[in-house]
């Protein structure tokens, strides 16, 4: 996978949309982050009007070895169980993307079961990932296919006309894995970065800081090594994230970063390829203890803070709104002249 | 004006509309602020279920005395200018309530000059407020009539069917009507809470701040005289604003505060019936200076930080939306039973 193509972006088409946002009829610079993200917007998809109008939000879902050790407060039933919500439209994240126009797309990476249902995307690897206690998560042939998907449906993607993408998760388990990924590439203890998941009691945060601290002491894995990071710890939804981030780099489209979950994948792919941070909207700070550890380090500022840490890539939706109001605006609203008003003295 | 009708929320609405988010299919509290505003809408509406459907956005305009001081960058016929664009559709607020599906309601409450258009809802009180500096910027009577409009619009909405209200400003010289309000109200000086409003320099800035701080010496209003601190140093909108605020908790619909100036008439709002703020949701956090200063003195936590400060009420439209995506979430989600998804242990 050659991950150099991806490329810082052309600034020129960044400063010819901030002129734009000066000629529109509005104090100059009042319309703040908004003004600054499409811009960026504007920089991305190489075009002095940048369009957002085609959304799609693709859940990668895949099931984790590592819920045998007891860290999760749910059976790991409930992965297929919210799959199957998924595709009657009935979850939380089908409800948020018909208010966004927004298509929906489910991709099995690896459940632990085989859902029958012509809806669902199956790119499966396995029947979950391995218990990173015992063995790494994933072979070296099943991370190439998991970051595979994602680079896959970027690829797909453009060849549809998807003009933004977003990404969201399902797999009961994953926050241990992701805590596990930011505990080895932030060189941090996992209790700095360890929270309680969908669920978990003080006692059970306690039990699955002590299942991650045993994982990486057996692996030892430096956190120079992204890659070796994300097979050793990683889920296939996080790989398929990574993947979709890099790949939306690749293709030219933004991609926008749901919260916990999304945002380990996210450092995986910043610190395989760090111009792919330009390609991305990270879109709440999640309420999952840790997230601003990362914030903080990667430099990254959400758009918005709602204390929510749900998954399925609810935040991802509701700032892809923003998103659309920016554009909407950056579109449509009328210069000084063409309003007839006066500009300031 | 009786505003002792304003109660305390009924807690009972709110506590059921919680039981219902914790039978969802998600981890308990993991939508956060979302699950919060929801149940305070239940019981602002009193019911279990709270909807949002019908929006109505009103946007006061009225002039302000004070701009002959030279405190604004804009000239005055800008506020004409500005309703025209308002009315033809093509404003910044425009835009977003029609992605809303919100109706926009424009409201002349005392633009410097006639604006004939049937679109415009006239309920001019003067051709703009007096200079405060000369004489109090209105009488006794002008200032009920101003707080008349907003209870009116309120009670009108009630009678119209409308689930929850927003308001937006327009008026050149409103950032120094508000500044003066802030200072008075919260007894600091002018320099901590007066920015560069819709564009000054800071000389600029610096001679807006002592045509405040000149005003406040000559008037010398107690900060415990809320009806005083607007009637002197008020704009018709300001007023309007603060019935409308006044207004909404009357008639039990919620409303969405904008920024710098809608959150003056709020503060207004909430020092006459301290119990209105249960009514109020705060939209941003404006990037004009000095709004953090009131927002820790009241004790508000706005929805967004966007460091948006173009006024016309686009921060409180922006966030309309989460609040809508928050009613969609509660009134469409399963429950664990209904989806058949297994609980936490």
């Amino acid at each position: 996978m050659d991950f150099s193509k991806i490329k810082p972006l052309d600034q020129k088409y960044a400063e010819t949309a901030q002129k734009r946002w000066d000629s529109l009829i509005k104090p100059q610079g009042s319309l703040g982050r908004l003004e600054e993200l499409i811009c960026r917007l504007a920089a991305i998809q190489q075009t002095p009007l940048p369009d957002i109008s085609r959304k799609r939000m693709v859940i990668f879902a895949g099931d984790h070895g590592v819920v045998k050790e007891g860290v999760s407060a749910y059976p790991q039933d409930v992965t297929a169980q919210m799959v199957r919500n998924f595709l009657r439209g009935t979850a939380a994240i089908c409800i948020l993307s018909k208010q966004l126009k927004m298509e929906l797309q489910v991709v099995d990476v690896g459940i632990h079961c085989v859902i029958e249902d012509r809806g669902l995307v199956s790119m499966r690897i396995r029947e979950g990932t391995r218990n990173f206690i015992d063995e790494p998560a994933m072979s070296p042939e099943e991370l190439d296919q998991a970051i595979g998907v994602g680079l896959r449906i970027a690829e797909h993607s453009r060849d549809w006309g998807i003009q933004i993408l977003a990404g969201g998760d399902m797999g009961i388990g994953n926050t241990t894995s992701a805590s596990a990924i930011y505990s080895c590439l932030l060189e941090i203890d996992p209790d700095e970065i360890t929270g309680h998941g969908a669920g978990l009691d003080d006692a059970g945060r306690h039990h699955k800081v002590e299942v991650i601290r045993t994982g990486l002491k057996r692996w030892k894995i430096s956190s120079k090594e992204p890659f070796e990071i994300l097979r050793h710890f990683g889920g296939y939804e996080i790989a398929a994230l990574a993947g979709l981030y890099l790949g939306g780099a690749i293709q030219s489209i933004p991609v926008v970063v749901d919260g916990f979950i999304c945002s380990a994948a996210a450092a995986l792919a910043m610190r395989i390829s760090p111009h792919c941070k330009d390609y991305l909207f990270f879109s709440h700070t999640s309420a999952e203890k840790g997230y601003e550890v990362f914030a903080k380090e990667f430099g990254v500022k959400p758009i918005l803070d709602l204390g929510m840490r749900l998954g399925e890539g609810t935040g991802a939706a509701i700032a892809m709104h923003i998103l659309d109001s920016g554009v909407q605006l950056f579109q449509k609203m009328p210069t000084f002249e063409q309003a007839e008003v006066t500009k300031r003295a």
